[in-house]
């Protein structure tokens, strides 16, 4: 690590460039001194809405991220799912961020029980098993849901606070993850009027993604996050195909 | 349902065609009644050996199982971590069973504690994730690893077996499974010998499957696995796309 | 296993025989196939109510799967606190099902979060405790309890799907068992108007009677549900004490 | 509650007279002021070694209780698996204590983590069962199997204790529980030569049958615990059915 | 211990010594052949309100508890966060006692789940780590708070009764904690009208420390409540420095 | 946050200066542009060695960070135990981490399972509570004790090392932590011979402390963290008592 800026690669899973752009800005907002990029899926739904759109984002998210050209210093998985966070970190020597993952650790820190508030009542399960997945279940207490419209609003601000306020009365939540890339930016402004803690899912990303990147822990060399062997693959191109595959299809 | 026998279809999450044909007669001998068809993944690793394999195999098992044509009554996807399983579930209207959930669910009727005997021992942390999303990891008692020679030697079943006992010796296991779809077809002759109960996870995959479909519990129309909104979706082909995406890309 | 079709034998833990006959017609109608006898405690409540009458229908049901003559392929035990069950297993060489038990692992199949819809405040702690002990917990949003009417009511189906809807609406439930032997043949007609899949208990049993029936996994040697020893024993009679007694008292 | 000495009922759920007598006399020595009676089950297994001989002793248990004359002021159910420990508390208004329930929730107050030491292998899963469903699972590190010979041995306490000083070093124990009757009265013989506190498992139930005595917390008239709705009822005789049954056999 | 009346000693975390003299009444009147003497923290709050108070009363218990000169058969800790329980175990060879880890342990011998009826919703997520330390949270089915009125009311005992009642409705509590030192006394009369039994958190320490007076199961020598290591040691004094220090400040 | 360099304030728990200084050091190593000024508890153990001494020092903790004057942008607590981390977290409006929960949570972002390297056999329960009270007991898979002779070895990385690399081929570790400020600053180099990554604890706090100050999430308002409401307080001084008494002693 030299003294240039570090590098962060955003990946968006979704294939919607503005959602891309709202997280790269997102990012660069919380880390000023770094250089951020973001990149979109190649391919799948415009906005993922379930496990078959999740199957395909994966796909696509490992693919789009280990294609990227350029030396990154970390990547961030910009889709509250996680979708490929996994395999990338099985594939790439540098720290793989997710933004579910990330908001659950960051949020634990901030108070005893943490809450996620999103759109969609489909995305709830989802939303429970990765917690769960993740180890942190006991310091959970659900998911609110506001209204879609929050998406489309002017200013989803006052409809994401009322979903906060739900949460501190009825479930205790003690910190808010703000679950989704689409809210990328707005957790500090939830935050100015919210009674709890705010974390935007994907400013924890970027934070832990800085935190990794000084932590330099490095790479496990066994275990189920060891470089893959090689071995005949079929229908894979581009760099994916050189890391992973014996024989090119 | 008509008097015709019940036709499954069988997808090998993996582009090994004899690991498919090995499951498909597997099958066809605990279900002697049944119609039992294999296909094969059409791309990704010939085994599935890490994350980014099940990453790449998820959308392979997804994309092969429904491009293919024909009426069948349940499908079975033939890899221990399952991939693309849930994403299936959601998309299609029949039941969709893995080997690796079957075999848990199969084993904790058959006693107190269950583990797994397979290869490869980077695939431990893999299965116990699975158990513990499937929500029986106070039934488990680890996973046994087996020389990976198991699966080259010309009988594998004194090494599995001699994985059995050193399991219930160790462990107290009280249930075997034999993970993963390499090893269809090979529980009954350990069974034979075996100190407790052998479950093959092709074998519980298929009496699973048979019980769902004589169950005809139908498809969800709300919550996480209802069908899934059309939406703009890029890249997609063939009947995955007619059933996920609102335009072509 | 000759050609002769299935014989599955239920045993119905309280003495109600119209509850028997139900339990019994069920099973037929989802498994066509096979011959289905049904028995009824010969001692013990009319209507298992609590921890108490649990105890002595265990002792019931026991008994009678025991002492009933003929050779069967798997034995129901239908009471949805399955009482007998792990005594059963423990005693005889076939495969023995709970409709508790076997509807909680049907339903993970189904669905994220499963549910039970069921009559009687009473017994929702000993059905968590259940859940508990199988080892579904974290997969469980809990028991929906209907006006205890249902029991009597002309047609049940219209309480029930309300208790279904309400566990939809306030739980997140994905599936929805009807637990309870007296609720045996229903679960198709309120599946047919639920928004979410129906496991009924009764039916889930059959189905994995089915399942375990073409497994032929065979009963253990070694640990808890070996063949117990013989050991002195007083107060038994008939086959029960043939199998584990070393005198007669 | 009068001057006279609290009155304790210990009913052994074996038919073994001899470990009633041991009982007793422990219960006794721990308990010098209370009087202290001893009963045997009327049926079932003389040693208590499975799952059936669980559900035989239990419905002895509950019947050897329930027709007990006399006036007592707790019930102690002296076999570890606390059979009918349930069904006794729901039937009866004094305070029932199992001495496998007494001993896990004495022995999380004496050290971090506890061990069950006992004889015979085959009852690992079921201890195991019973120490999650009282909740105290995180707080267990296991069972340490002593040779069975150690039940005849004429001084057991070198067996007892070498197992107690293998699970210190292998388990990290911090507590060591003698579990089951027929150890009552040797935990303060093996205690003053161990390392860390044993528990024995009578002597837990007798101090515990102390404590709710002195509590006085009354029966619920609600829930799973309250008193059973009589209701027709067959086969039962005496106390039990005058409590249980609306109409006789 | 010879024929004298068993010696406990009571300590309030808190510096409020009405609270104090409440304490010492209500365990005197649970175990009236016992010599009880309570004292008070010599600083920090008169009242715990949060996790600093707690911090301070855990060093000021511990302090208190050490520093109190005579012969003691058991300690009381009497506050419901049970702040220097521990600590105190660590150091001191008799019984030392918890009110909240008392109450939890005591309760689920009275019912299927418990709840905790206190005041001041701040407390909430205390009181849950608390139960989840013991390891009971699948036992535990919440706190109901009530209003905080409830401390200065002439007569508390409907309020809490009210709280009672509302968590046998909405949680399905079968046992009710009174959790907290301030409502030492008050169980008895809120159990008289309760439907569920009711565990006083001070009576239930008292009837555990009797129970563990009677057990005389000793101190550990190995593991981490062994007596602690003397060791350089500064700023403190008395006995407690005497106990833990190999050289003065 | 104007453009100054951020200001980290490192409390050492014990007493003793030189492992203030290698912390001190260690952080500044891991975040180059950071102002990080170290302090030593005012009282209490030069090494913490178990519970009661946790408690002591906790105290001293939280008197030690809030006496000490300047303005932080964080704060970290040095001991791996976290004593006094809660108490400071509710009373103080900075971040506050401490290195025993940051890097439990660190840790996971880099492997399936992680295990804790340290010395002294007796803390190792301490370490078990703390990971299942951060909730991510289902991620660890133990602590592995080596000699303390590590703490005094001119280099102890060949001890640590070795640690680690038992922890993989037993526990199936895919990080370690290196858990107590002793060992600060030695990550890196453990690291750079490790199957495995490494995480200091010391140096995971210094990252995550980065992460949450710029996350700037705020200080809740209500809520278990909220600041505690002043009281009357007896036998606080300084700035402590300012915040929490609302009388002098």
């Amino acid at each position: 690590m030299t003294d240039r800026p570090f590098r962060i690669l955003a990946v968006n899973s979704n294939t919607d460039e503005r959602v891309t752009g709202r997280v790269t800005r997102a990012i660069g907002d919380v880390l000023p001194g770094c250089h951020v990029e973001g990149i979109t899926a190649g391919f799948g739904p415009r906005g993922i809405g379930g496990r078959a759109d999740l199957t395909i984002s994966a796909m696509a998210t490992l693919s789009a991220a280990v294609d990227h050209p350029g030396e990154h210093d970390a990547i961030i998985v910009a889709c509250f799912s996680d979708p490929g966070l996994h395999a990338l970190r099985e594939v790439l020597d540098i720290p793989v961020v997710g933004i579910g993952e990330a908001s659950f650790l960051t949020a634990v820190q901030l108070g005893a029980r943490f809450c996620v508030v999103t759109v969609g009542p489909r995305v709830v399960p989802v939303i429970e098993e990765a917690v769960q997945a993740t180890g942190l279940a006991s310091r959970f207490c659900g998911v609110e849901i506001v209204d879609t419209a929050a998406l489309q609003a002017p200013d989803p601000v006052p409809l994401l606070l009322e979903g906060v306020e739900k949460a501190v009365r009825g479930r205790g939540a003690e910190v808010a993850i703000l679950g989704g890339a689409a809210f990328a930016g707005l957790a500090a402004r939830v935050g100015e009027r919210s009674p709890i803690p705010i974390v935007g899912s994907v400013e924890a990303a970027a934070v832990q993604a800085l935190a990794l990147i000084h932590l330099k822990a490095g790479r496990p060399k066994v275990g189920s996050y060891a470089r893959p062997a090689v071995k005949p693959m079929t229908g894979l191109t581009g760099r994916l195909a050189r890391l992973l595959a014996s024989e090119a299809s």
